[in-house]
This record gives structure tokens, C-alpha cells and sequence, in this order.
């Protein structure tokens, strides 16, 4: 390869780099050694697919994107077992995930979804940051999945999804560009709630040539993100409506908070508020002639009362493929616990310490699973309680006759921060690994 | 290269693939591809200094590893940002560094340990997970480092340690393996608290033709792992001189949940206890005719009481880099906040949405930083608090004026967990950005 294909190669963004790697016919590897500022290439024989992947980096290349301005490091890592060894070589703490649950809720999700025949569904990646679980979802009937960072965007269109919307504000003409970036590979929607982003948006659409379709977030009582309903919404969409390359197209109206309220009477009361909101801003954006016909949002907890609205033409479920304790804890109308769809998630982990007739100590502490809604339960000891023991280490009491060395299976807190910690998610199918997949999109969320 | 030597290179230790990059004289990648079961294997030419690692891969092969049992994938990881940048075109949420305060932290813990001669500090790293700060604290005095995870360890060794204490349990044979090849390449000491442990290591060990030195861990009072003072250290002391490749090296006496005890005289009063359950120890084994010259223990928030004890040689400081607002509220003899070290460490933050005079909303949520033991600090903005607003979002009220687009630079409410969840550590000075190191520690502990 020529040092000028070299030069083009490293200056191209990240997704083209992968699918270098993807094409099978070569390689090249940047690294960038930071203490000496020393760039070196290894190269490998470019076949014709990977020339015709080299032209359409060339034509995407912005001004800005140079080999200096392009910082990337290569890794190994290192899988935490291999396919077809039974869980007892599984080394922890590791994520876990048992197949047939995963696609009975995959299976429930589209016989549920069926009672609502005008709505769609889009699978949220926030839950499990995995294109392979993505196009599973995809495969049994989601239009397309929503991401929370521009990271798992990144990692979805790598991952061969063609239909992302982003249910946040990507904020600073440096990440937008990254975002019109991967408009040109895959549909991209994107939330706005500021006058100045929405400047900044259009203006790196323009710089790609690329379209990005664009949502207003409204404020419909999470107090986070959002504009308040109402003018302000028409506002907005007034605004997007004016510059060019950027499409408005509905509204994001999601509140997380009350997915986790736990009687079904007080979360259908809730999301009643949530279509209120929704409602005033509809008409709003209607009494000025705007059309808005994509309402999306909804969540695990309450995705059922937004799709028999009438108001909501999309749900953005996540957690059902995987479900929690914290989720376990919802209650449904007959005030029994929720039981539509099955755990599938589970932390492994491994026995490390025993002061027998007091505790046993595990090795997945802080660093394999989130405390943030709760510690996690030991599956098949209902007996047992966890206790935070730091950063490395999980305190179990009583020790329940665990010996030093013995496998117990954690039921996460909270899913979505916990698969964040792992770099591969272990598919299990009767005891032994099928597969093991990359969790590309985590990371805090640049 | 022959293909028997690409099998070869798949089949060796993470840590001997590591070294073959680090040769800069040729390259083998070996990606699985876990939908198809297919290997495929990049090369480029490899010279003297290529030939000579691999020999030693070989002699280290374990006969259990093969191309068929090491599943490894390669990824690009992208830094937020590159040499020379301000701090402005730090793409967030990002783990930033103050170098200036890094470094005298540095000096100042090198100053406070001249006044325990005997005494040496083993700084850890489980703080930082970095090898290149290991190595600026083994240029100020340190005598090596600590891990808590086999990740870890492998991690420093990869990074040019060459002293290592795993101040845990590394449980089960395919792990121990791990850490006897490690025994290779550096000095390797590791903590026990069970017989069969100590087995499994021997065998390691004799399997790998290493001898690793084996400290016993005693509870001191944290009630976590460790075997009790006295009969319990004793029996386990003799085990480990009863078996071949292992050497008792002494005793692991840390009690991490004193080190945040606010009142200093009750800091003092506890490690009072831990000095009395290992003096405990001590004259167990020496009533035995068993010789104890080691004796490692204390933190940032204790390692003074250790020092001046007499009983301990060595101290394991590992916050003191960094610092974070757990333990800026611990109080000193005036009871005034502690003021030893300064603050390194700080999440950078965009704002991405304000509702004026009500709040602004951070891109640094529950993925950016730990939450374990509070809420992060907005540095330079006393008025304001931080609230958890989720896996991506901060809720700052009151909003303090604060504009979409500007940076906030929070203190984290735990540094070790929090700097676990970034691949970077952006060195900053003068608000550029002079070095971006990896955090090739992190990860939850395999």
C-alpha cells in the first residue's frame, strides 16, 4: 500500500476503519504511541473491496480529519472463555446471558406488540450496547433500535444496524460531525432541546451532504432533558424547520422514572400525565399547520399504556430482553410481580472466600455489576443476601454452605449500568457457551 | 511466517502477544469470529527481536493451550482527543488529570515516608489501573505495586512493572495459571486464605516452573476475606512451607473500610485493632519457630498509623494520587478537612441542556462515574449539586447560568470504580493536553 493510502486510511473515521477489518482482505493498524508522539503503520494487501471501501473514505473525508488529529490505540481482549466450553471454565466475573430466555422475550415482545397494530417498536440498545442482540430484536419485528450515546450509535451502524434513532441531544459540532458521519451508512434520527444545537446540527449535516432526521425532546415529567410542552416545542420545530439538511419529524416523549413506579394503576396514572404533555404539544405544532405524525417513547415498565394511546406511534422498550431485579420489582394489575417476560441476565461469579457459619465472599464486586438501583440477588438462593464489599468483592450472608471456588449467579440490580462494565456478553445455551459477543458500544458515552 | 508459528503465536499468553506489538518489528492478529468459528491470522514479517519472544512463547506453552482454547478479538479504541489539544476539544465525558497536582502528590507522599525509615510504600494500583503511573510512583520511591485483579496485574507487567504484590485471592487453577506465567516476568507475590488455594497454586507454579511468594491475609477487622488472627495464619503459614514453587513471604493486614473513618482519632483507635490482630499473627507463627519480616497493610486514609506502628514494613497507599470527595471529607488532628494531597482527578462534563432557573443537565451520568459513595462535586461551583439524572445524565441544580455546550469538571464521589469505567486518562497541563495514557487495567477483574 502507498504511504498516501496509509495517510487516507488513518485519517478516516472509525467506522470506516472497522469495516476494513470486516472485509476480510487486509488491514492496516495506526498506532499512536502518546509518549513519543510516533506513528506506525503495518500493512497488509488491500484487495478490491477494501480500494472501493479506501474511495468512499476519501470522498467522506472532511477537511479537519487528518492523520494528527486521529488518535486511536489498538487492544487485544481477551474473551473470558471459548465456544462450546461448559460454564464451569467461564472465568469471572463474567456476564452472562441464557439464550432460550433471551428469545422467549424476544418471542413475547412480538406477541405483545401485536395487540397494537399501528404502532412500532424500536429495541433500545442502551440496554445491552450489542448489534448481534440488536439485529436479533430486528429479526423478530423491531423497525430499528434507539441509542442514548453517539458511542453506541457508532457501534450499532458498525454492527450492520440501518435504522438508529438518537434519543438524546449530541451536543458540540465535533460529535455532530460524527453523527452526519454515520448518515451516510444508516438512517439517523437525532433529539434536540436547544435553539443552538439544532444551529449545529444542520450545519454538520451540510458539511457531510447528509440528511439527519431530527425529534423534539419534550419535557413529559422526567425534569431531565426536554423542552417544556407547548410552544416551546413549536418553537423548536419551527426552528429545524428553517435550515437545511435537517428534518423534523416528531417528537421524543419518554420518562424514564416512572418505568420503575411499582404499582400498574399508579404507572398507567403516570403515563397518563406523559400523554397530556404529549397531547398539548401536538396540538401546539398543529394549530401552526405542522404535522406531527412519529410519537415516540415508552419503556419496559410502561410501553403497554403508550401503544393503546392512540397518541404514541412508536415504543422504545430495552430492558425486556434482559430484565432485572429492580424491573422483577414492578408490580402488574393483579399486584403479582411482573412476570411477561423471563431474566435472561446474570453476573457470574466466583466464591473466593469463606469464613464458614458467617459469609462467603464473591469476586464481582463494583466493577462487574451497578449498585445504583439495588444489589444484586443470588439466583437460587432465595436464602442469601448480597452486600457491597468494595470495589472487587461481593459479601454473601449467611455463607449458605458456598465452598472457595463454587460458581454463584448474580440477577443484576440494574441491567443496562451493569453490561457497561463488561467488554463481552456469554451466550449460554444447556450449560455450555454458544457464543460470545463483543459489547461494542459501551463505555461512558462520548 | 510459517503457519506453525502463527499457531504459536494465537497459542501464547495475552502478555507475550502484548510484547510482539511492543517489538515494533512485525505483527500477528488473530480475530475469532464467534458467528462462524473461523480464525483468520494477519502477518507481517518478524525479525531477530520477534524470534526471540516467540521461542520463549513456546518454552511457556502450557500443553492445555492451544489455537483452540485462547479466543482473543481485536478492537480500535478511539482517544477523546490528541496531544496538544485544549482542554475545549476534549470530546466528554472524559477522565481528566491535573499533571501538576498528580506530581505533587507524588512528591508529597515520597516526603511523608522519609519519616518511617524502616518502612517501604507499595503504592496501588487498583486507584488507577495505569501502568504509566505506576511507573512515575516507583520513580518517586515506591518498591512496586499492588494489583487487586489478575486484570490488573497482567495489565502492569504488560506496562514494564516488574514488582508486583496481588493483594487478593486469585481463585481457581485456570487463573492461577495466568499468574504463575506472570512469575515470568516480574516478582510475584499473592495473597491466601484457604488450603486448597494454596494448592492450586503450588501446582501452578510447579507447572510453570515459577516460584511465586504467598502471603497469608488476615482479617483485621474489615470482615471480608482473611483467615482469623493467630491458629488460622499459623496453619495456613505451614501449609505453604509445606508445598513445592511457593514462598511464605508474610502477611496481608488491610482493612479498607477504616481508611474512610472521618474523626482521625478514630482512624488512629481502628488501625489500633488492625495492629493488634496482626501482632496476634505474628507471635502465632514466631511461637512456631516461623520468622515474619513482612507485614503490608494500610491506605490513604490510615497508612501513617501503619507506618509509625513498628510492626508494619510496608504501606499501600493507592488514592493519594488522585483523591476524590469521599476522601476530602475525612477530617485531620484539627479536624479540619484532610489537605495532604491535592485533587488530580476530575470527570469532565458538557452541558447538554438547561432549563433556565430550574436546572442543567451533565452527559455525565452513572457510565462516567461511581456512585457508591456519593454524588461527584462540580469543581469551581460550591453552589451547585450534583443529582443522579441516570446511566447518561447529571441534573445540576440550581442551573448556576451554566449554558448548553459549556464543560463542568466534576470531582468524583469515588475514584477507584470511576476511573474503572474510562479508557483514558487525559493528562492535562496548563489546560492542554500533554499525554492520554491507557487505563489498560480496567475492566471487572477476570
Amino acid at each position: 500500500m502507498h504511504q498516501s493510502s496509509a495517510h487516507l486510511l488513518s485519517s478516516t473515521f472509525y467506522s470506516r476503519i472497522s469495516s476494513l477489518l470486516r472485509c476480510n482482505e487486509g488491514l492496516t493498524l495506526v498506532i499512536q504511541n502518546s509518549l513519543c508522539h510516533q506513528k506506525l503503520h503495518y500493512c497488509t494487501g488491500l484487495g478490491a473491496t477494501s480500494s472501493s471501501i479506501l474511495k468512499q473514505s476519501e470522498n467522506s473525508l472532511h477537511p479537519r480529519s487528518n492523520i494528527y488529529n486521529t488518535t486511536r490505540r489498538m487492544a487485544f481482549m481477551k474473551t473470558p472463555c471459548n465456544i462450546g466450553d461448559p460454564v464451569s471454565e467461564v472465568e469471572t466475573p463474567s456476564l452472562l446471558v441464557c439464550l432460550k430466555s433471551l428469545e422467549y422475550n424476544l418471542k413475547k415482545m412480538t406477541e405483545t406488540m401485536k395487540a397494537f397494530p399501528g404502532v412500532n417498536f424500536r429495541t433500545h440498545a442502551k440496554t445491552h450496547k450489542c448489534p448481534m442482540i440488536s439485529r436479533l430484536q430486528i429479526k423478530s419485528g423491531a423497525v430499528g433500535v434507539c441509542c442514548q450515546t453517539l458511542t453506541e450509535a457508532e457501534a450499532m451502524v458498525e454492527g450492520g444496524i440501518e435504522d438508529i434513532l438518537l434519543s438524546n441531544q449530541v451536543i458540540g459540532i465535533k460529535k455532530l460531525r460524527r453523527l452526519a458521519g454515520l448518515a451516510r451508512y444508516a438512517k439517523i434520527a437525532a433529539c434536540v432541546d436547544s435553539e443552538g444545537n439544532i444551529e449545529d446540527l444542520s450545519q454538520a449535516a451540510r458539511e457531510l451532504g447528509v440528511t439527519v432526521d431530527v425529534l423534539v425532546e419534550v419535557n413529559v415529567g422526567g425534569n431531565r432533558c426536554g423542552v417544556e410542552p407547548g410552544d416551546s416545542v413549536l418553537k423548536l420545530a419551527e426552528k429545524i424547520k428553517s435550515l437545511p439538511n435537517i428534518n423534523f419529524k416528531g417528537l421524543q416523549c419518554y420518562n424514564g422514572k416512572i418505568q420503575h413506579i411499582r404499582s400498574a394503576a399508579d404507572r398507567k396514572a403516570a403515563v397518563g400525565v406523559v400523554i397530556e404533555k404529549t397531547v398539548k404539544s401536538i396540538k401546539a405544532l398543529k394549530d401552526r399547520g405542522i404535522d406531527c405524525s412519529y410519537i415516540t417513547g415508552g419503556g419496559t415498565g410502561t410501553f403497554q399504556y403508550e401503544a393503546s394511546s392512540g397518541v404514541f406511534t412508536e415504543v422504545q422498550p430495552g430492558s425486556y430482553v434482559f430484565m432485572d431485579v429492580d424491573y422483577g420489582k414492578n408490580l402488574d394489575v393483579k399486584e403479582q410481580f411482573v412476570s411477561d417476560f423471563q431474566q435472561s441476565l446474570y453476573v457470574l461469579s466466583t466464591v473466593q472466600s469463606v469464613a464458614a457459619g458467617d459469609r462467603a465472599i464473591l469476586d464481582a464486586g463494583l466493577k462487574a455489576h451497578s449498585l445504583d438501583s439495588g444489589v444484586p440477588k443470588l439466583s437460587g438462593h432465595p436464602d442469601l443476601t448480597y452486600y457491597n464489599g468494595g470495589d472487587e468483592h461481593g459479601v454473601v450472608i449467611p455463607d449458605g454452605g458456598l465452598k472457595v471456588g463454587d460458581l454463584v449467579w448474580l440477577i443484576p440490580g440494574h441491567c443496562d449500568p451493569t453490561v457497561n462494565m463488561h467488554e463481552w456478553v456469554v451466550g449460554l445455551r444447556d450449560g455450555k457457551v454458544e457464543c460470545i459477543w463483543p459489547v461494542s458500544g459501551r463505555g461512558p458515552g462520548k
